[in-house]
């Protein structure tokens, strides 16, 4: 796969990009999108404080075996809030809800941007996806620190413990202007810079 | 150009995708990150309050000749803050600081994300970058709400003015954490899901 493309400079670009021997078909690479949460589960963990949080023990690789929020790539069309609700579904089977943007972390080194929410279970009730081999609420006291996946699952936890984070509803789309949220019929590709 | 691509379901896959029909290359297509910033320019306008905002006129399409704030696609192996400055430098020639995230904002029906910061010049000055037909320092009471270009505009700078946002340091990178700034050497490609 990919064997017909190589990495080329356009004229007036100042980066080479991937584009096809063939075609010219220019592949852009772009920074991707993470979205995922910290879920506060009420009342579980003996000697907590009154939440646990979610943690999932991720099922592939890469740091398969190790402890992650549940999080993963926003597709198109759907917000921020959705795909973190949708991530939550897929890896820990929670129905969550959101309450603010806890954290947005940058990843320059892999071209990654994770918006992390703070949030809660709408529901009772959560178990392993087919993405995990195991999903516990931990008290804050009984995480496993040593085996965590990713530094920004450490960072995203620091920053809930903390309190950090803003659940004001003017820091995501407002509610009452629904142009950003409703997708159009059919599928519009993305092309329009703010 | 892309003439030998066409949409095509892979097994497994629940959408269709972009696919090469000679080399059955995918170009996925994901959200996009736009980062950008409402600037504060202290003392300009008169009879405003103790801050103007910079906007810049567009010089190009779409909306030619409206007025946005500085704020363009984010770049590979760039954090949200360095794009957000590189982008201020771009269309406004101002050097400005970021005092934190003020507003995560989706466009699904674009697959857009925009990360939106509180800002104020770090040096005096500003002008007309390559992509601006002028850039302004505008008052409260004096900004041309009817010439704005996108909504996202008009909700940051809504936000902006009621002080929404958080300068908290957690929602952002630990500083004292390099391993997401810091860029590898050489070309590390996005691979990595947190």
């Amino acid at each position: 796969m990919a064997g017909q493309f190589e990495r080329r400079r356009q004229e007036g670009d100042d980066q080479d990009r991937l584009t096809c021997r063939d075609c010219g078909f220019i592949a852009y690479e772009n920074p991707k999108v993470v979205v995922g949460s910290v879920v506060a589960v009420p009342g579980a963990g003996p000697g907590a404080g009154p939440d646990a949080v979610l943690l999932c023990r991720r099922a592939i690789e890469p740091r398969r075996g190790f402890w992650t929020l549940p999080a993963g790539y926003l597709e198109m069309h759907e917000t921020v809030e959705e795909g973190a609700r949708r991530e939550a579904w897929e890896e820990a089977r929670a129905r969550i809800e959101t309450e603010g943007v806890l954290a947005v972390y940058s990843i320059a080194r892999l071209g990654q941007v994770q918006v992390m929410f703070r949030a809660r279970l709408a529901e009772p009730g959560f178990e392993a996806g087919p993405e995990s081999l195991e999903v516990r609420a931990f008290a804050w006291d009984d995480i496993p620190w040593d085996e965590i996946a990713f530094p920004t699952v450490h960072w995203a936890l620091n920053a809930w413990r903390e309190g950090a984070g803003f659940p004001s509803p003017a820091v995501l789309n407002p509610p009452e202007d629904l142009r950003g949220i409703r997708p159009l019929p059919g599928h519009v590709l993305a092309g329009d810079a703010g």
